[in-house]
């Protein structure tokens, strides 16, 4: 997608020089643009690590194009395969509990096993970064196709008028490496000229949705309001939401949704008004073992300190400002689990499916 | 209720000098306790416009005061009705929205009608404004009184161990004179040794709860956490939480609640775990020729930048940050309404009442 005018992927190769990968430094968004240089693994563990890149198909693929460099930088080839857990061992804990991360890190290391020489393993984790950043693209790129007609239908009932797009936090191409998993249908429908709307809730407590979202959709000229996450009740009593579209960490087999903290709460307010509620999400985020997402999903607790403080813009760099009394205790969860019975349909790269078991399963290979 | 370890109204008059009004500086809580003189109606008029006090309630008696100081402050008697016919104008003027400032001026305007002199006048306003306080601060301690056994048997059923009550906003003592109307059940419960814990939202934009009924419960050491706004339905769902208890800023006669936006989605949250949600409130909260407040109540919208800008504590002192992009539209809605099917029920002065119409009338005079 657009910034500034310019089309970007959250990652890529510097041009002319295969041996550097780019990145968006995240931290910075909405108020600064900043590229930064990945020339060796610990660049990719710091980036991983700081969160200058997050979500979870960029951290998967970031990590393959890590343990790329990892390879790269190896200069003897004695004990190599030891040499090669200690690097994949070392990325892998940059974020722990990423899933993607692993995938993408078992996905180079079981690529590469049958490769006899150092020379031929970089090459094939070069490729195998190239395929799983492609395939990235095209599971966001499928997921808008899907969805578009969802906002299409709606756009028609409403004889053109516009359609408003309520969603939570940020999944979109920032969290993604094009298009987006919520934001992929959004994206497509402005694309093809249907008048759209999208609310964007702040997301408190990190603002990923003030921060990211609302810089995504500034910079593709999307039409779109930043509300506090208090405010998408009133707006769904009043008539002004016509659906939401939220992403997924995780999604049970029967159709519980795990997503960032608060989508609960506006999905039960969208089941009180009778407003349809979408989850998008590729496949890989379906955890086929689990059959009660509310139950068994274990939830993320993290730093108090972004409860207790909001990072923000003031004398132009970022600065953080404490809003509480200081001795008070904080809790952090990351997200919560919206059951199935609330959730409208969810749209994954295969098509649109009710959120249940039988249906969800004919998506499985 | 204390503050470093001393008891405070929220409003009160200066020790040997009846005619200063002190009150708290709520615009500095937490991070800083300050009190400031009032000498002057300016003074009252900049307190309340300004908002270094807040809350209905407080609003009201310090609007009470303000006048008083007007009527200490006219120095010849010429024209006396027009004078105070314009020095309640200008008072009025300070929150022209706010319903129990123009009640309180009323009350005086009516009360010293007929008195003959300006001396007379005087003393029944000073009368008049310590009665208001008076009648606050037992509206307050009654809510409280009828509020405590909801309390006490969550706390039997649960033999003794901690009731976790969630609340939104600040409907604390900062926003009345003492007690506070949703924390007036908490504050006897915890006087009455009950194991009580409060889950605090944070309350974007303004973070009243996270600022001010933080602040409260840790100056009278009552154990709470301080959550994000979008943290209350996780936490119900994982049983985390007992009871709820909002405040109202204005209540239909069928028993729909308006209070701070976010206090619906809490609603919503809370009847799909089964949770008992209570709103405290004074009857005079209660607009008697309102039948749907879902309807009918108008929504105040307020500043943009209140969402745009996080004000916080940094480099000791209040200090705004951006959190989004310069350039994105905002839109804030200061309250919502939760339909009275959600509501449990309402505790007043006068008792405790289901949220319906008929049940409600009994308390009408």
């Amino acid at each position: 997608m657009n910034i500034n005018g310019k089309h970007y992927h959250t990652i890529w190769l510097k041009e002319n020089d295969p041996k550097t990968i780019q990145i968006i430094d995240q931290r910075l968004l909405p108020f600064k643009f900043k590229t930064q240089d990945l020339k060796t693994i610990e660049d990719a563990f710091t980036a991983i690590k700081e969160m200058w890149v997050r979500g979870a198909p960029l951290i998967g693929v970031t990590a393959a194009y890590g343990l790329y460099l990892g390879l790269l930088g190896l200069n003897d080839t004695e004990n190599l395969d030891q040499k090669i857990t200690d690097l994949s061992r070392y990325l892998e804990s940059s974020r722990p509990t990423a899933v993607n991360l692993k995938y993408a890190i078992d996905l180079i290391l079981e690529k590469i096993k049958s490769a006899k020489s150092l020379n031929e393993k970089i090459k094939i984790a070069f490729e195998t970064a190239n395929q799983l950043k492609a395939d990235e693209i095209e599971n966001c790129r499928l997921i808008g196709e899907n969805g578009f007609p969802l906002i299409e239908k709606i756009s028609k009932t409403k004889n053109g008028e516009t359609v408003n797009i309520l969603t939570h936090c940020n999944a979109g191409w920032l969290a993604c490496v094009d298009y987006g998993t919520a934001t992929a249908p959004i994206y497509l429908a402005h694309e093809k000229g249907i008048n759209i709307h999208v609310w964007v809730d702040e997301t408190r407590p990190r603002n990923q949705g003030a921060r990211l979202t609302a810089f995504e959709l500034d910079q593709q000229g999307i039409p779109h309001t930043v509300i506090a996450d208090n405010t998408g009740g009133l707006l769904m009593q009043k008539g002004m939401v016509d659906m939401v579209i939220v992403g997924s960490d995780r999604t049970s087999a029967n159709g519980d949704v795990a997503n960032k903290i608060g989508t609960y709460l506006k999905a039960l307010a969208a089941f009180d008004n009778r407003i349809p509620f979408y989850a998008a999400l590729p496949l890989s985020t379906i955890d086929w073992g689990i059959n009660d997402g509310v139950k068994e999903i274990p939830i993320e607790q993290r730093d108090e300190e972004e409860v207790k403080y909001v990072e923000g813009w003031h004398n132009n760099k970022i600065t953080k400002v404490r809003i509480m009394p200081e001795n008070s205790p904080v809790v952090n969860y990351g997200f919560d689990v919206t059951p199935a019975k609330y959730v409208t349909a969810l749209i994954t790269e295969k098509g649109v499916c009710n959120a249940n078991k039988k249906d969800i399963e004919h998506f499985k290979k």
